[in-house]
């Protein structure tokens, strides 16, 4: 059945695998018929594994590979060593056209040097970015790059701007998506070198819709729907947010816990705050996608469970059907018309 | 009587001038009998404020001023054409040597600008950085830079480490304090072209105790005392911790309201968390201090009330009875002599 998504699944990546990476692609297959995973890995473990649940047979496919990357290896050696590891083979599957996605919980670094020299940029993206989703008071936003590539240039930063639209527009069905840049003041004037050199390229982008600077601050809040930054400050970003979260959560969680009275109340609290806090949960959205490159590349975290490997393959299925990276290349193929000499 | 701390207040700026800086420096002296504050502002204004209040008046000195300097006004011009503000001529009182310290809830930029071309630096300290501290689960950590001054280079950033070495030492008194670089990872090879100039420098840097690579998921959970990075990331960090702490009670809030027995709950739980959550509240240390220059500069939050107006004066008696501003000349005079030529 041709119509299928199919998703190659690096089925020993990630500090859960291969037990919730195997359980994740099985809930996807129970969930949606329109999605064919195929699992990547030490065929023996994987097939005991499967061995446990329940799912259609034709929507799974085992895919053997001998070897597995280590989270702390350097990821440019791995990649070139470990030809028959299941995060190379995986996104091999992606380069030779079996698949249409690739969904890793292993190690990053080496998830964001193959996407580049594996699976390949689109022509035109100088830099393709890696872009998670956050939540905010009212939804949620692209933080676009958290990736590996520091020390941005302007023009890359503009393709950011260009290729989170598309994704919030397509993907997440935002209309008309709010971009802003991350700066340390409202004004035009404000920020470092590379937000100076960016803004007026931003405003001056016809295909965009740039609603300036946008403070840290105003991020959690909702200020904007693309997050526009350079990767090192993305991470920081992210990495504040995760960090702030977990401590002012366990914060509550003590505060509840001081007397009786505090413990009676915690009990009858709980459930509704379960409800609201799960909305701010960054987990929740599956992983990020690497944006920009000729098939889909998506990293889950490391300690994903087999609900957020279930979620990362079924984003894979709306990235596909509304072909986001044909919509990327064409933006990208319309700005370097527009940007070469007319005559 | 000599041995007082003097601290100039900018009276007239913030958000909530004159009433709650009148009424902060009211309570400072009334809480300690080391300090007398220079009320700075336009007299009549001030003086109509103070009579509504009981406090030792040989502590209070009104100092008139009868501009104001606007927090949307270009700091530059704004030090240069105001000269008659309350902002200019407290920080003229410190440069003159009648007070010590100064305290301003109003613009930060003419606040930052002011510092440098009228309180002055301390001789071979490049850039003055403003170092506010904030939250973590085990206390509080200096994150330093969160100025004006982005674009640093790594002289600069190894001047921050030392500089707020000192702080936490001698100010906050922690022994020793731990010192990291943000970073996007926690190996040496990690991050951008400025950290990865910066950390061998901060590794050889015998004055100071660094642990290597902070990576802004730990910050919260304490991993630092003294957190070192230049002033986007800081401003960013900085913002990110108040953006995802607003949002996130909120949504504590929310949750609690959703229904009849959470609202019950709620009700018990509150004067608990109440607590817990101050502990984590980034106004309770009042303003961040500019370090590096001749005379203490305090910057509190625009939107200060009394409460933070109060601890922030306090906060000067302990800065300048440590001679805080003479250890830091010493720490980066020696710096000086080791990086001279020996023969």
């Amino acid at each position: 059945m041709s119509e299928w998504v199919k998703v190659a699944v690096d089925a020993m990546g990630g500090d859960n695998a291969p037990v919730e990476t195997v359980k994740g692609a099985v809930e996807a297959v129970n969930e949606s018929s329109k999605v064919k995973v195929y699992l990547v890995g030490v065929k023996d473990v994987l097939e005991k594994e499967l061995a446990g649940h329940t799912y259609p047979r034709e929507q799974i496919e085992v895919v053997h590979a001998s070897e597995i990357i280590e989270t702390a290896e350097p990821p440019v050696m791995a990649i070139r060593k470990k030809k028959d590891s299941s995060l190379v083979r995986a996104l091999n599957l992606v380069k030779d056209g079996t698949c249409d996605a690739y969904v890793s919980a292993g190690s990053t670094g080496a998830t964001l040097v193959g996407g580049q020299v594996i699976v390949g940029r689109i022509k035109g993206v100088e830099r393709p970015p890696l872009a998670p989703l956050i939540p905010t008071a009212t939804g949620c936003a692209l933080l676009i790059d958290c990736g590996a590539n520091v020390d941005a240039r302007p023009s890359h930063l503009v393709q950011f701007a260009k290729m989170g639209s598309v994704y919030m527009e397509h993907v997440m069905g935002v209309k008309n998506p709010k971009v802003g840049i991350v700066n340390i003041g409202a004004e035009e004037e404000k920020g470092n070198a590379l937000v100076k050199e960016t803004f007026p390229l931003l405003k001056n982008c016809p295909d965009i819709n740039f609603i300036g600077s946008v403070e840290a601050r105003d991020i959690p809040a909702g200020a904007a729907d693309v997050i526009v930054c350079e990767a090192f400050v993305g991470n920081v970003i992210l990495k504040t947010y995760e960090g702030v979260g977990l401590t002012l959560i366990a914060k509550v969680k003590e505060g509840m816990m001081t007397s009786l009275r505090s413990k009676i109340g915690a009990l009858l609290v709980k459930p509704a705050l379960k409800t609201t806090l799960k909305a701010f949960d960054l987990e929740q959205y599956g992983g990020a996608p690497m944006l920009g490159l000729k098939g889909l590349v998506v990293k889950t975290h490391g300690s994903s469970r087999a609900n957020e490997i279930k979620n990362s393959i079924l984003q894979c299925i709306t990235f596909t059907e509304q072909k986001i990276s044909d919509k990327i290349r064409e933006k990208i193929a319309t700005e370097e018309v527009v940007s070469e000499p007319k005559d």
